[in-house]
């Protein structure tokens, strides 16, 4: 016999602890949705961020949405799951191949994807020695970012022509990780041109070379929101649009009120001296990221709510140690009175990076009223390691 | 039935993991032990970096040392292992003290911290309604790094008598978290002094109050090393010296070689037109932690090592997203060779924060060798959470 506990309130577990408000990242999700719809491309989202399966099904209605995923763990629990169309979108380790084997040997669409022509030669040996298809793509580099060939590098085709040869080829994948650093509107359609403008064109040279390409994969979170003309691109990637944080606030991205992740602290000290209000929710639980600390704005470690979600004006977390915050205020405004024991929600600079120092989530949805102390609808666990 | 499995190596699991030099760790501990010995005070440390009851086994035999703790989570695991004298060192919050009480019940001494007339008089009532001293430390500011009082200020005899009325008084506690940026032997030699001066005032008002101090309770691994008098003082707090990092090295705490944390990651590709090393050891591998960027050497996101140890010259960590590090050379220095599937480790900047990203070790023991491919000897949890 089970038992329905009580409902308990954001004033009940133990601080500090992630919170996802599922109203908020419904329209997000619903927001790039129709982005996607209108540009006429597939959304393949990536779960890098969320790490988890029930912010997945915000996403579809059972249909088991195309994936994106940065680690095999991800691979594997979104294959359990029942997601067959899973892109890992992390250059292949030839150690890793066992485990994609076993997820092709499954029946799901495990794509892997390389840039050179070592990973080519060994994807294509591993797939004649298991008589079995590695679906593959070869990462483009349209900003300098990290990883990728640029679209007119004499090997491009030549590890088109090893993948083809043994029926790897699957298509092309760019990512404009530059984006991050575009501060404008401008920039930003201008950044998602040229991730669109580079993919195709390494498309157009494969095709050129009569190697087919079916996948035309582009993206980041600015610049699926940027882009205006997608054609020749067939599938749109993005991530942190699902909760969005700081760093795509002060990029205008989306606006303060739309980040659907925070953390739960609790005021355990205060030192007026310094202008300083202290919490229990330091690094560990927001990470070290300081994503902001190159914006016009910088956030610190993140802006302040109250419990139900309303911004303290000018309150900030400008410090982090292990298990401590400190948080102070803006141009010298007063310190609220936040007494010992007060509640609070600290929005983060980069979502991705403050929901992997928790093992799930605690979900409210701010929907369905701002109650001072919102209703804990759902504990959702999150994928973790690799 | 159970068999043993064969010998894995570090060649064996995917990476990225983490990998503790069991040697290396032994030999910090060691040292440290040593030094309190000579200097005459309780060695307590600190659990928040390891988190891991195999690596606490190392600093003892079978005695259960006193601990330092930063979450309940890790008092419960403590516990749970045996250990009965633990302190959780980061201010109380009121909720939290069901869980005090818990331990406090089980027989375990769980001090708890504070440093307000408001927590001493919430653990003051706790201690009366469960008719159980909740034994409580006074937090002292020696530096301006967090929380804690100044020992001259008025509300610490105030807070020493709500305590002792309610027979919860055990002492002070200071911690010099500006020592981390004590840049020469002088400057930590000072801070220590400064530390211990600090505690000992502290007491030592307290007792002119005629309020009983048992533990006067100082320490970082800066200026743990560097003490040279810790009269008036009764115990010594460090953790990072378990592992040591390139911030410990930076300050000369101690030596690269010391390190004892490391990140095993595997080279993905290469970018030869801007001289870079592509690995699948990202921040999530390694935090996002940049402690040595304010240092005279800038270790970006750490160094690099050939998988049995040996540092390779000039080669940093200098960028990582979330599933990819980029290596490049200091100074213009030529590339090294490695090819894709390379595996290589990564000595990190901050061993609380890196190993924070992992659920367990590998652990090796260089002392028995060093294998160009290190067997791994146990693997050891950590404990997560809060």
């Amino acid at each position: 016999m089970t038992t329905t506990p009580a409902a308990q309130t954001l004033t009940d577990p133990d601080t500090p602890f992630a919170v996802v408000d599922v109203h908020k990242s419904l329209r997000n999700i619903e927001r790039l949705q129709a982005r996607a719809n209108q540009l006429g491309v597939t959304l393949r989202p990536h779960m890098k961020t969320a790490k988890s399966l029930d912010v997945a099904a915000l996403m579809h209605d059972g249909g088991m949405c195309p994936v994106t995923v940065s680690t095999l763990a991800e691979a594997e629990a979104f294959a359990d799951g029942g997601y067959t169309d899973i892109t890992y979108a992390v250059g292949i380790d030839p150690h890793k191949l066992p485990r994609v084997i076993a997820l092709l040997r499954r029946g799901v669409t495990l794509r892997v994807l390389l840039d050179s022509t070592e990973q080519a030669v060994f994807v294509a040996e591993a797939a004649r020695r298991f008589g079995l298809p590695i679906p593959a793509q070869i990462e483009i580099d349209c900003d300098g970012h990290r990883g990728g060939l640029k679209p007119d590098d004499p090997a491009l085709t030549e590890i088109g022509r090893i993948l083809h040869d043994a029926a790897c080829l699957d298509g092309v994948l760019t990512h404009a990780g530059e984006s991050y650093f575009a501060y404008s509107a401008e920039e930003q359609r201008l950044a998602a041109q040229h991730e669109r403008d580079t993919a195709v064109a390494a498309a157009e040279r494969l095709r050129a070379a009569h190697l087919p390409v079916n996948c035309v994969s582009v993206g980041s979170t600015p610049t699926a929101h940027a882009a205006e003309d997608l054609t020749g691109v067939t599938e749109l990637r993005a991530g942190n649009y699902v909760f969005f944080d700081l760093v795509m606030a002060g990029l205008d991205v989306c606006q303060v009120h739309d980040l659907a992740l925070s953390v739960v602290v609790t005021v355990i000290g205060h030192r007026p001296e310094y202008g300083w209000i202290i919490t229990d929710g330091g690094w560990m639980a927001m990470s070290r990221d300081r994503g902001t600390a190159n914006q016009s704005q910088d956030q610190g470690y993140g802006l302040v709510t109250d419990l139900a979600g309303h911004l303290i004006p000018n309150l900030v977390m400008t410090a982090a140690s292990q298990e401590h915050g400190t948080l102070a205020t803006r141009d010298g405004a007063d310190l609220p009175d936040l007494p010992v024991g007060t509640r609070l929600r600290i929005l983060p600079n980069h979502a991705c990076a403050t929901a992997a120092q928790h093992h799930g989530y605690h979900v409210v949805d701010s929907g369905k009223g701002t109650e001072s102390a919102p209703v804990i609808h759902a504990r959702w666990p999150r994928i973790t390691g690799w």
